[in-house]
């Protein structure tokens, strides 16, 4: 059986994860489509509209042959350690191929960009610096670095301000730096631009635009053309159990009350928390009621808006600095669901992993890691701030991986 | 202008407060009453019912002349150190004597068994030890070292298993201590007992009493003959300002998210916290969904209700045994309130101060006591739960002293 991996958050499984599926099943030629999807809480540093039973849910009714959860240390880590985490477990799962969308579609600019990036290494980091020190975000710096090096170069590249781009060229970076047998491929997305707000098609929109429309009308009909009917009944099932779709503004008054439990100085713990914005986030936290304008009086040109959510999940999940540079790779395998194709396939390899699989987290909760995602999980029950919230915590020892 | 102390709660005022205020007028011929008062935590480890805003306008209202908040530090920790924060602010005052209710009465009493267990110090410490070394709990242990000590004697001893007596026996001693010029007063308390649920008689009832009826029923109309109308009417105010009276089931979704963000042995950090209770209230936490049952699972003989709530409060507040043990005497004076005869007061003894007055707290706010107030009233405001708690985050720096 040969298997190809995607990196997904599902949030949620929409019409263009599902034409990803159908297209990386194909460009591979895998049998089995094995998904690494974050937890609870996201690459953007968001908490994911449902949990992750209900995203596995969604993907398994729409094909997905096996699920494995992307550990929280990896899955709010910036582009380079997310893709790190998450091609690493598609290794160790003896995957052939992984399969990612992107604006470009062709994996010749990609390798042109990864071998020009690798030989400029030097130039790049120094250019990148550099723009920083100017008081330039991360991304831009980082566009602004790869324009200089690239400039007399005549070989098709990626545009690396597209945020698809970017991430698959991570994938790629991360797949050379770990010596991995897993071979890349890209598709080219289609229609819809990740950042998209508004409906670009009558079936596919954006996770951003589908999310911006069910939190201002709170109405799942006004999207149900861009969601498979699975994906539809999963998120009805969700919101009549869960009573909300979580996100920062919901789990506000539970932020605000940590951020305000410590002091300025003890927030700088947090990673990701750097240059005072632990002032900036403290004071923002006292003044304001809703998550909104507190976003809005911490935003800077320093940071962007994503890399400050992720200060916040950190913040939210107590997770340190100390403990993000005690991350280094991924330690288990934990299975979130499978169909049976899935089960066979991890039958299969089970004699050939490298690392535990852990299908009972009871067995391996001493794992620094999968303690994290345990919490994390944990905290994301409560901050739905509702009764079948607070019946979740500690789901992790009680679900089994859901068997489709 | 002669002035005398008092040390209180107002959880919330009444009757038997206003007795207890009238009587030590009296007893110690005093024109001005300064009761040195808990923030919004009290010593029983306990939100206040009402915040302390609400019981300085009870105070204020049934004669106190000037209310001074008891800093966080001292009005949560144990008996000792909450009588010697008490004790040392009335001192600082000039007060010329305090006066505490007890169920004893008699001075004398009090000052035989001072003496008594001064001289005895090393027998009676080496008793408790022994005794808790066998696991019981503190005030039991004690209590039999208090007997074991005063077996032969034959002058008037105080009995030590009442609470009042204990406190009593505590400002005693820490006026001695601190080498205070301030004199010792004491008044017999009637009838109700502290820890009584019913009412005791047709218009005294203890605190106690009142807040278990008041949350059973929910009904302020039930408690109305035990409280004078000015708390009444503070009462109703809050009521309908807040939504709810504060108690640790209100607390309790915000407390078990803190709980659960921090691992196990992280819990150990806070104050109070020790002898392995941080894997109890952790597995507590994990478990259960409101408050009582999740304190039913960690209750020992080792520590009393009381002690482990002081425990919760500190991990609510983030305050840890460094905090404690940095700890020494209070460091400011902090009216919360008082009528024109306080402030007279406080005009004539303002030159002779030696610690700072701090009326408006943005001059002070560097202080480390005083961050503690603020910052654990804003917690208290958030663990309301409410718009009205979301909005009063920060209204230490916005609310003036009351004057009335």
């Amino acid at each position: 059986m040969k298997a190809s991996g995607i990196v997904v958050e599902y949030n949620p499984f929409h019409n263009g994860h599902l034409h990803h599926l159908q297209q990386s099943r194909l460009t591979t030629d895998s049998e089995v489509i094995i998904a690494v999807m974050s937890g609870n809480f996201l690459q953007r540093g968001e908490p994911a509209l449902v949990d992750k039973w209900t995203r596995t849910k969604m993907a398994l009714s729409a094909g997905v042959d096996l699920v494995i959860e992307l550990p929280y240390a990896f899955a709010t880590a910036q582009a380079s350690d997310f893709a790190k985490g998450a091609i690493f477990l598609l290794d160790a799962l003896k995957c052939t191929s992984f399969c990612f969308g992107s604006e470009e579609g062709s994996l010749e600019a990609f390798q042109h960009t990864y071998d020009l990036l690798s030989v400029n290494k030097v130039a790049y980091n120094t250019a990148i610096s550099t723009l920083m020190k100017k008081g330039i975000s991360y991304p831009k710096a980082l566009n602004e670095a790869y324009n200089i090096v690239s400039k007399d170069v005549t070989v098709p590249l990626v545009d690396l301000s597209k945020p698809n781009n970017i991430l698959g060229y991570h994938y790629i970076e991360a797949a050379k730096t770990l010596h991995a047998h897993i071979q890349p491929e890209t598709i080219q997305r289609v229609i819809a631009n990740y950042h998209d707000e508004a409906k670009t098609s009558e079936t596919i929109a954006s996770a951003t635009g589908i999310r911006k429309v069910l939190f201002d009308e709170d109405d799942l009909t006004k999207v149900q053309s861009f969601l498979p009917t699975t994906s539809l009944d999963a998120l009805n099932e969700w919101q009549h159990r869960a009573d909300s779709f979580a996100n920062w503004e919901l789990f506000y008054p539970l932020l605000r009350f940590i951020i305000l439990r410590h002091t300025k100085e003890s927030l700088a713990q947090f990673a990701e928390v750097t240059e005072g914005m632990e002032n900036a986030i403290w004071n923002a936290a006292t003044t304001n009621v809703t998550f909104q304008p507190f976003m809005e009086k911490i935003k800077s040109k320093r940071f962007t808006w994503t890399r400050i959510q992720r200060m916040l999940t950190h913040i939210f999940t107590e997770f340190t600095w100390k403990q993000l540079h005690d991350t280094e790779l991924p330690t288990y395998i934990r299975p979130l669901g499978m169909n049976e194709k899935g089960q066979a396939y991890l039958q299969m390899i089970k004699k050939d992993l490298q690392l535990p699989l852990v299908s009972r987290v009871a067995a391996s909760k001493e794992n620094r890691l999968l303690q994290l995602d345990i919490k994390a999980a944990n905290l994301y029950y409560l901050g739905l701030q509702s009764s079948f919230g607070q019946q979740m915590v500690g789901s992790d020892f009680r679900i089994a991986p859901i068997r489709m």
